[in-house]
């Protein structure tokens, strides 16, 4: 992981944000705040969030037309939800010009950056990486982006290892993201979603079976740790459904770990083996203070 | 679950807290601001603690023996952690008054009631009810109590069935607990630890069994949502140890049950069957809405 950057001269003279919500709306506001783009297009579906991005100074202007929006852009960034990324890259490659940055900002990445390459087979001068920038919020739209701020947060670029430019059109992403503040680190798509699989998706899909396996007579008695640790199953079921559809067999092995480590803990418990459910106690509480002390957000 | 009360009459002359850290202590600030108890009498072990409890007005004297503590209190409350519990209990029976309330504040509910009340076998005179005030802190100690308000938390009263004057134990117990202005809910303690697996010990394994499998090279991925899921894994494992120990048969059977919906849960990814992915996300988003609406405490 990089030091935080100073201003890394990255000036960018047209950047087309391909969907303004959370994530894309806090992206140009960044843009345009910190003086790195001169021109910031967003590319919309409804007249009513073309207004809100407008109102908020999330971009500069906003069109409908996928053409005018990334046509002479030199950063191209694709920024709506995972299950609609690929589709959106087919989209606008034949308009996206030669040597221009195309990133994304989806959190599973092996299947987008594999079809995005695929689409972009005959643009070997399109300079094409995968990112994943590590924020959010439970809010969604626009105008909660106004408010949500890159900067300090990490971003995870993972290069389209088949392409010739892979190498530099990863150091061009890293540079965008750096000139907003973010921290960045390089990986593999693969290890990406391997990774991911664990510190993410594997929280989302355990907080969603604690709150289904409470019984409804045991709400009342439900303390803040429940609440805490079931929180994040309250996200769009939609987005998540697809982000375990595009990492299924990296989920699936996660949970194979964490289903063999509540085995073993559960058998300890009917073996009355306290010594063993100590250790994994302490073994846990030790994890989680080098988790919270590593981890880029603390809070 | 009772409405929250308003003065209810409920009036002690002197209260012995066996106990002073961060829920006994929270518990003397409360019962002397709200003028429910004229003289509260805290036993300790530590000179440094009764200090501190004393400056931060938790209790109006201290002792360090169990005798001067307990003798002519109307209500004795055991406010340790689950492990000393039933000793302490035996300890302080020889000098509790006839016809005074014995509660105590444990999060288990069954050993502890079972065991106090076979110390009690010849002790007729005393009201005893087992108790568990459902609030609490990260932090620990008298200091961190004396910011800690139960007014508005909801009180488990769990009485002792075996005892000819059980029922009226429980409703001396909950009078204590509703002039401090909390709920009140009265269940068996078989019931209360059956439940409480599910809504605070498992949700604790959870957390701990995530923390220990998240691979040390993702700790810096690790999202706010990891760091949510994963928070209670912090907390005392010589105390949680012996949560599991009291209640292992309560929390082997809540894990069964999440490994069996884990285990369905991965069987649907590697079977791509994406229907049932969704269903299970969208009924574990409704339950966590749910929950969120109904549990007392709301953050």
């Amino acid at each position: 992981m990089d030091p935080l950057p100073q201003d890394n001269g990255f000036h960018i003279r047209r950047t087309a944000l391909v969907g303004v919500g959370l994530i894309g709306g806090s992206l140009g506001k960044a843009l345009i705040s910190g003086g790195v783009a001169d021109e910031v297009v967003g590319l919309f579906r409804r007249e009513e969030t073309m207004k809100t991005a407008l109102a908020h100074g999330l971009v500069h202007s906003g069109t409908m037309s996928v053409e005018d929006a990334v046509r002479d852009a030199e950063v191209v960034i694709l920024a709506t939800g995972v299950e609609s990324i690929p589709e959106l890259g087919r989209s606008v490659i034949p308009f996206v010009c030669k040597n221009a940055l195309l990133t994304d900002v989806g959190s599973v990445k092996g299947a987008i950056v594999r079809e995005i390459s695929s689409f972009l087979a005959d643009r070997p001068d399109v300079l094409f990486a995968g990112s994943h920038p590590l924020y959010g919020s439970h809010l969604q739209g626009p105008a909660a982006g106004a408010s949500l701020v890159p900067a300090g947060r990490l971003a995870v670029v993972t290069p389209a290892s088949g392409r010739s430019n892979a190498d530099a059109a990863a150091l061009e992403a890293e540079k965008l993201w750096r000139s907003i503040g973010m921290r960045t680190i390089r990986l593999s798509p693969a290890e990406h979603d391997r990774l991911l699989a664990f510190s993410s998706h594997l929280p989302h899909v355990v907080a969603a079976a604690l709150a289904r396996t409470l019984p409804a007579e045991a709400d009342m008695l439900a303390s803040s740790g429940f609440l805490d640790t079931t929180r994040i199953a309250a996200g769009s079921p939609r987005l998540w459904s697809e982000i375990m559809r595009q990492n299924s067999a990296g989920v699936a092995d996660a949970l194979q770990r964490l289903i063999g480590d509540l085995a073993c803990f559960r058998e300890s418990l009917l073996l009355q083996d306290w010594d063993t459910v100590a250790a994994l106690l302490e073994s846990a509480a030790a994890a989680q203070a080098r988790v919270r002390e590593r981890a880029p957000r603390k809070d």
